[in-house]
């Protein structure tokens, strides 16, 4: 159930105030060059920090690979790694060992296994996507050589959208900081584009692309929608208004003249851009005074603490494009077996 | 790749204009009491004939079940069964073999296998979905016992919304009929409520509840988007208005005030409704001329032929309870491991 | 549970006097050239009546290919197949759903699942591996083309060892007729033996060639061992007697002088013939009476009944090639997904 | 492929001159009581330096838990773990990366992978069973809360095959020595028993029991056989010396007088102790020169180099216990799923 892919398989643990979070990333390829530098400063792109509103726990996210790499390339074996937590501080939730975040996942996780390690959320922390953000980085390196890239940012942060990359993020900053001045916290919608996919990934039926990207992504913390391609709106369209017509190329190959389908037909990738937007909710930990109920159903009320994200966009950035990563990854080996 | 669950699983076969759809359930759990022709009133949901707009092909859709069921009562063996396709007219497809549909899966299927049986889109087309619904049918009978139930309903079909149940189906008929007048063809949204289910359900990290109800969703043909809960709309949301607070019921149990969070938090279920919507494309097919090329990319116009649906949504209703229904009861089951 | 492969993958289902076996071949590679008639050849090879002591039950296991298979060529596409039965006499039956027979499954299976459909000892009937056959027969077919071939033979019939090949069935014959005529049962062996295996099929560590090969055939009825290469003979050797030393060969290949390991190193093949033994039990049905305890524990009688083998060992070996067939080729198809 | 279990899964990595070995253990039920001194006392009983004939090479394998238990009980979350590697030469290699030991992995996976670790053997080493270990560790202690124990010993070593447990140990050593003044090396067999296992583990057709315990078994490096119950004698004997006949005991339930089947009927366990035997090969690094080929196939001569055991059995007892309680545990949560 911590495991996520077939052929290439990401199999993650960690608790948020344990002594590390880490993960296995079995059946790549071997011989694979791993630039472990650029491994290092993909995961550093999810660190806190980084941009107005992030959480002030100041973890290095080391990055330490235990296994499956030598002299700079895969062996074809498990890749085993680890990210220590080093800025742990538990003391901060003894409260809510006793009472029930609203919107968190403290009621539902001490329902089901019939206790919960409160210190930090746990395994429910979104911190256990520094592991996603690792194995993705490394397929990402791997997709790079076939001439795969991937690109995700954030569009809408509340209710500010982008117009252009450029002036986007200073844009989604002042939204940010007049919701953090009210003790508030903001969703938004990241859309991540892959390019470069051959024809022929994906499985039909069960299998199809955009199932296994759907998983991937609605398995992130504080998603709450996925779409691709025109998405949505597309159930508004009439047929002959998102039909994307064939053409032949110049180099000999046949395209198509839009991309209302996001690269994907009939489960399968047609070559073109594969394009999807996923959907953020609000961060559950407001800087404020919180009612709520504890574990007999007693009113109380939360006292803001902890060190919180107030938007998870910006940092979601990187697990976007991890978790797609993974997903091409797999598909692409997947594809080798369609023939004898 | 054709299968679908991990305790409770569904794998399926079946082409369009082959001799039959099949498919089996296995892990069902044994003793459970299934009614066959109850069974076989749900199957009739899916068929054609019922609405306005939807394919003249006419097909019985008998269900044989063939194991697992005996003297009424699952036997804890997987449940093979069988739908014969009787009404398939192959000659309708003898063009399309050698040309690619716009917003069809000719294109991708052709270059992924190498070949492909055109005759009615083989197994890329929707009549596989009867496979489904014939499994999530059994599945629904053995949640109803545990007093889990699911409704879905079409929410939108084109730019139609529906404001109560009552004046639904007619009022997106017009729109149906207004569409298949000029030849196009429409999409829609369906939403799906489950009522009834326990807290704990669905497993964290990759197996979140909502990541398995999303790729059981968009495996289904025509689905371009998923949301549960507030869904896209929650990203423009602040954090305060979306918290669903905690109370105390009078039977003494913990439920909450609101359900923005469409009865999952942290992956897992809290007993609330889950909600969920869907977003179906346009049918691909149009009753009109359409440009395209064949194989060598050369221009041809492809002539309005075979029976389509104006629009799936309608039709679509009862597999997506029927994917809902595999995921709630293989959770359902899974759940039971929790503890030793 | 019903199903065994990872790429490949067979699902089966069917009790032994249902309607129907029928299985579902998932993964098969498309534009595979399949001769059912072939095929069905491959699967009469399991059918009573062949040898001196098999059941007096006629099915003629006609194999009924459903989806996947078009033109005579795989689509890549799941391979539904069903096999009728037609012979079933389930009156045979009735009172041994009162009592558990001894060395069958009625009491784990009653146990396990509350209920059990007793006629013909339902799912746990050997009827099951037909469908084993079926698959494992289009997996043949397609090792072929690979150039791999199996061969598989009862190397041994209770007491009785096989000197040659051409002796051996004659020979095993007349101890299947000395046991018949005293209501009694045998045993056996059956080796098999994989050509043209390419190096490098095999997981290391959980996936080991041998694991998965010994995972198959462990799962025949009545199988109780299980050894490849020298087998359990090799306990007892010094490491200077089993050393399988390489050579230069003269196409400039490596290979090994003798072959102790069984074609497998470290988990991986090497190359060389892979070499297994499997061992049955005697059939568990003798035709004399028996005692044993109705469900309540009180002693009864059983009286000979039913149509059952003296020996299931010669009916055993197509099941122990299709076995075979199905871990090579998927395992095959698996090594090509070791190199980006 | 380096994962093994349905609902308890045991993932691992770590080549043996690498940092560590490590693993994820994931679907332990929650709030088990874990005792981690009782762990590492299991875990130290496959160390090296506790045996004549067993390998110089001396790893503390002190066991780091780094997730999923919390204040001594299971928290329901994957269980990550390390196994440092201290002591660790990797120089003593060097000339074994230009060659392909006999008996060894070193061509089966450089032909596979297209490159290897040759220090220590990499992930083809023994030493990755230390992860095995410490997992299985895990399992026993779960197992024993539900009362039921899994023991295996040595039972025979090269010729020398064991009268009574008391006298074993000793006499196995006499045999060691012998083989080692000689530079030679042994193998063995180790005979299993698991009991209290309630009736109903295991899952007929492709999921026996059996099958299960096999492909568990087969896995551990230098395993060549597998058996259980009478085992291959069985296949010598008539139906009616093998009868496990039924009779009621005196609480009532019912049992068999003898136990031919080693506690499995119909691939579920019975009830009785579940039996079975694992035939090892001898070590294939002999203390003696050994000729082999280098990759162009040119003869050369190995040094006896490295630090080896003489014969693994006896180490090897532990690891047999660990793969046991992982099947038994993962086949225990399975059978929770057989009802509603």
């Amino acid at each position: 159930m911590n495991t996520i892919g077939k052929i290439l398989t990401l199999t993650t643990f960690g608790e948020s105030h344990g002594p590390a979070m880490g993960g296995i990333l079995d059946g790549m390829p071997a011989g694979v060059d791993i630039d472990l530098d650029a491994l290092q400063r993909f995961v550093d792109r999810r660190r806190t920090g980084q941009t107005a509103g992030s959480s002030s726990r100041d973890e290095k996210d080391r990055v330490d690979v235990l296994s499956g790499i030598w002299q700079g390339r895969t062996l074809g074996t498990p890749i085993g790694f680890l990210v220590r937590n080093t800025d742990a501080r538990s003391g901060d939730y003894d409260d809510i060992a006793r009472c029930y975040r609203p919107n968190h996942a403290d009621f539902t996780w001490e329902k089901k296994y019939g206790l919960r390690d409160p210190r930090g959320g746990g395994r429910a922390s979104a911190r256990e996507t520094v592991a996603r953000v690792v194995a993705g980085g490394i397929a990402i390196q791997a997709l790079n050589k076939l001439g795969i890239t991937i690109q995700a940012s954030a569009v809408q942060v509340g209710n500010s959208q982008c117009r252009d990359a450029k002036s986007c993020v200073s844009q989604l900053e002042d939204e940010l900081k007049r919701a953090m001045a009210e003790g508030d916290t903001l969703g938004g919608i990241i859309e991540c584009t892959v390019k470069g996919v051959p024809v022929g990934l994906g499985e039909p039926v069960f299998g199809k692309l955009q199932a296994q990207l759907a998983a991937a992504m609605m398995s992130i913390p504080s998603v709450h929608g996925f779409e691709y391609g025109d998405g949505f709106a597309m159930a508004a369209k009439r047929g002959c208004e998102v039909m994307d017509l064939f053409e032949k190329r110049e180099d000999g190959s046949i395209g198509t003249v839009t991309n209302h389908s996001g690269g994907i037909q009939g489960g399968i990738s047609n070559g073109e851009d594969i394009v999807m937007r996923i959907a953020f909710k609000p961060v559950p930990t407001l800087m404020r005074e919180v009612p709520t109920v504890d574990r007999d159903g007693n009113p109380v009320t939360l006292q803001p603490r902890g060190r919180h994200d107030v938007c998870v966009v910006l940092r979601a950035v990187p697990i976007v494009e991890a978790m797609a990563a993974l997903v091409i990854l797999d598909n692409y080996l997947i594809r080798k077996t369609n023939e004898l």
